[in-house]
């Protein structure tokens, strides 16, 4: 699962009838230590999250296995809110 | 799901049965302000999608998950037109 | 969907039982004016497709979506032989 | 399966349900021969691995096919610890 | 399906149980003209493959389509030694 920030809102009103009511969070791929890389990506949240949050997200046909995604076109779901992260034995993040 | 902005069409006569009447876009990944990036691709349309517009794709298995695309080999469905972006609190996408 | 051309084929004596019948052809991916990028690999056929012709590619599970490759091993098969593409309103492809 | 290496952990309180219970451990892909490389990420661990080891990484819907992972959203799983790792016939790995 | 060549050996003792038996080999993509490109991996052996073999390799839930990986947390799987290659209707590979 990737490490990702919460950076944004993504509104649509047309939209596929299975992703109606699902909220739509803009994310951006982050590092251990909460540096952000690579290209922004929308995602759909199924645990609460809210901007600047990192949470974890998962990909691809995991998906759609969440309550929330089940058998919706969803290729990317906010699946954990992270609390923290160390790496070799330093604490790198810490939620405030 | 990427963003990414409709940029064209894409023809084909010769196909597999089950993308006979599939509206096949060209599209291009792009940054929540728009700008495009990485190679185009082609999505079958699931939400009549014009050019110009800027959409959400789900890729992999989540492209089977529409009613337009279910059990067809698809990889890339295009599954809402989006009407806003907004990042750090500053809308960076608006539909015209 | 990935836009590629066919450029060569693969022959292969030992391989699983479900992939025996199978056509297996070299595909570049490329962009919609038919310029090639990345690495070549090898797709099943599903549509008749020959050297030098502009395809669609799924990949994934996608490409156990066809009749000719459904349960089998196979991560990428050519769906559909392109006619025409367009970008921008401007013709980038056309099948001689 | 990608070869990684296991760097750290990820605490998280605020998750769907089918991920309680399951270890979360950060890890970082690497080379037979132990060179870490590209972004670290975070796995379900499901054979007991720990801090440095060199494990192998299944992704994907891989993710959920042990008996840890059944149906939940998890896209990468630790599903073995290696003891060693030859290339050219040679011993490039081995487990401490 | 990445064309690549077998490099090597990975051993696991402790693995989940779906693996065991299993014969895990270390790989690498490779150019239709055998030249090796990106990081090692590890597949699945299904076909008897030896070291400086060049074969087919089957990513993603593919890699469960073989009777050797059914129902295993396995991503990427070898279903084909090649013979020959040929692209632009050169010869580019042929087994010795």
């Amino acid at each position: 699962m990737r490490i990702a920030r919460v950076v944004g809102n993504a509104v649509s009103t047309i939209k596929v009838d299975s992703l109606h009511g699902s909220k739509l969070l803009v994310v951006r791929a982050a590092s251990p230590s909460d540096e952000p890389y690579g290209e922004p990506f929308v995602a759909v949240d199924a645990v609460g999250a809210g901007e600047g949050e990192l949470v974890l997200i998962s990909e691809g046909s995991a998906g759609r296995y969440t309550p929330h995604t089940a058998d919706a076109p969803v290729d990317a779901v906010i699946l954990a809110i992270l609390d923290s992260l160390d790496v070799g034995g330093q604490m790198t993040f810490r939620k405030h």
